[in-house]
């Protein structure tokens, strides 16, 4: 590794420290100053000057990120605390030892879909797993997300929806937490898959900590086959904030976000809001009208934030650009065809009149239908040919028993 | 009854018995020559010369439907065998009997609504049942139909829609069949309504007849307390085609139509479709996506072609004009806000920062929170006020126990 790397991976660690997640003053700090600085300045070890601090200004401006004058200096007061926490060699050697490692966006390996997040691209990716294969791209990663407590349903349609998904090459993102999350990654480390990683599970807390403690062992595979992700350091504790604003990574890495079960106020909402505001596609599970962990699924799709989804095929047709997929989702719903499909109306009301039994006269025919004599007789012959018709005397027709 | 309104009566229960549901050539000889005329011609009794059919032709260009210079002529050789069986006069004692009625275009009693249909509006409609209070006005009717098959998950929120619907004063429109239709009759007929009809089948039969066999006993007291309606005329047999167009009268009459249960390929579909082209709200109750019985509701709801609707709240929200309607579908979500509501960013990390146990120092939260510590000492002045922080020693805090 070379030294410019090695700093840039320490400066963006401890920045990583220093700000809260979206925190919209540091970042815009870091896009004004570069890391260096912005590091320099959130220590207290440079001063902002007046340029930097109209920079910062600027940058949030141009986010649409309302802002005052002492915007830069009131957040120099919350940074300050935090200054002797500072470790970056020690949370460096620390993700190390776990066997992970720390991706910025100046690497290679960084997801380009986060960049659609604008100012509010994580400063790093604090990262434990199979990094191998790489990040998948955007266009073959689903988010499958939804409630803690979620039904027996909600289980239900969750493993078949991950599993779908990985056989068709997909990943699946969601939050580790219980729930739909845990079975979402389950059913997709199950099903596994050769091309790329089943799995990335987004945390709130560092990826040194297995959190919630009952999904220890799914977390440790998903380290083992998929990816765990962070964009808080080790240590850190999964709080409130930190969900929420973990939610938008998830939601920016897919290219669909799935709720599959969700209360009427639900984090899982929060995640397909995010989906929405970066112009990714949303999908929900509809569910019994009685079920409250349905609710949430039904105000997305009441509302029109959500494409109703009832299957993996369907979420990948969404997911991908329109005619790409052969996949059709129509296709699974092929019923077998009656046996009037296809007639023209003049045949399915002749074919109405026929009797089952003993056969009518044309004329009768004509009368009943409300067909010509001659329509009746045109119509006749094709209904001998399809099977529907036959005849029963002279001139005398009813249905056929075929 | 004057004279005029007797012929008018009589030409157009004629008319009814002559031309099939939605004969669109017959409609514009109609529409062409006035009601009279056209069955005239219709019956050979008179002969339409160059200027009736170009009208005709204009009439049907003008509504968009393909013609051509001989359908009037082919068109009246599936009339022909049917003027042995016209008798209007036995038609009009026969519903007479039924205690029903023939109501016509011309009459101040013929709903509205029903001239969104062009000239597919209906000839006429023979009615049977409590006209007293007149059709609803279309602004407080809903549609709800669904498959004959339907589950029991089908049956109870068809049950429950349909009696949400009369509570609040609406009427209940379905086409009497099996499965959906006979549970939406059946709960607007126990809910009851003091203001209007609580609900109105449309027949693909003539109304004389209670089709099918096994509704008998619930399609006599829909005659009872509800009204029953029919285009064609008494004896008329229920035929695929009438089944067809009978839905488009159904939508017709409803500001909004509800698919509770279809499968992939329904009827009920056809109803909703008809809805839309008419410009009338479409909603479908969504269901478990294990449910051959819900794939068509969640085919709407996946090709936009309709809204998720869950209680007759929605339903009528969906229905009624923004903000005419007190009964928020929200209103219905309301629950129980958690203690954490409302909070601020800053007051959101600050309570995530508080230890539930033992106190930490004021610097101390502001670097774990990520705020300055005067943020944190005004932070908490409102948490303790809100009962969610409380001292735990000198300049010590911790969570509020409360």
């Amino acid at each position: 590794m070379n030294g410019e790397r090695r700093d840039l991976l320490r400066t963006r660690a401890a920045l990583s420290r220093m700000f809260e997640p979206s925190d919209n003053i540091g970042l815009a700090l870091v896009e004004a100053a570069g890391p260096g600085d912005a590091l320099r300045v959130a220590t207290g070890a440079i001063r902002a000057g007046e340029v930097l601090t109209r920079e910062v200004l600027e940058v949030l401006a141009a986010a649409g990120i309302p802002a005052t004058g002492n915007s830069l200096s009131s957040a120099l007061e919350r940074w300050i605390p935090r200054v002797p926490d500072l470790a970056p060699d020690r949370d460096l050697s620390m993700i190390g030892r776990a066997g992970g490692e720390l991706l910025i966006p100046e690497d290679s390996r960084w997801p380009e879909a986060l960049r659609d997040l604008g100012l509010g691209m994580p400063l790093c990716l604090w990262t434990r797993g199979d990094l191998s294969k790489g990040i998948p791209a955007l266009r073959q990663t689903a988010a499958v997300v939804g409630s803690r407590d979620s039904t027996g349903y909600g289980a239900s349609v969750t493993g078949d929806i991950s599993a779908g998904l990985v056989t068709r090459e997909w990943t699946v993102v969601s939050g580790g937490a219980y729930g739909i999350d845990a079975q979402a990654h389950r059913a997709a480390l199950v099903t596994g898959s050769q091309a790329r990683i089943p799995t990335i599970a987004v945390m709130a807390c560092g990826v040194d900590r297995y959190y919630p403690a009952g999904n220890e062992e799914l977390l440790r595979e998903v380290v083992r086959r998929g990816l765990l992700l962070s964009e808080v350091p080790p240590g850190s504790a999964p709080t409130r904030w930190r969900f929420l604003q973990r939610n938008r990574i998830i939601a920016a890495l897919s290219a669909v976000t799935v709720v599959v079960e969700a209360r009427w106020r639900s984090g899982a909402l929060n995640t397909a809001h995010h989906a929405a505001a970066l112009g990714r596609e949303v999908g929900a599970v509809p569910g019994s009208v009685y079920s409250a962990n349905s609710a949430g699924c039904h105000r997305l799709l009441r509302d029109g934030s959500a494409v109703c989804v009832t299957d993996a095929a369907e979420i990948v047709e969404l997911g991908s650009p329109i005619g790409s997929t052969g996949d059709s989702a129509e296709s699974t719903h092929e019923e077998v065809k009656a046996a009037h499909d296809g007639l023209t109306i003049e045949d399915m009301l002749l074919l109405d009149a026929l009797p089952l039994r003993s056969g009518s006269l044309v004329e009768k025919l004509a009368s009943v239908a409300g067909l010509s004599v001659s329509a009746v007789r045109a119509g006749l012959a094709r209904l001998e040919l399809e099977g529907l018709a036959a005849r029963d005397g002279p001139d005398k027709w009813r249905r056929s028993r075929g």
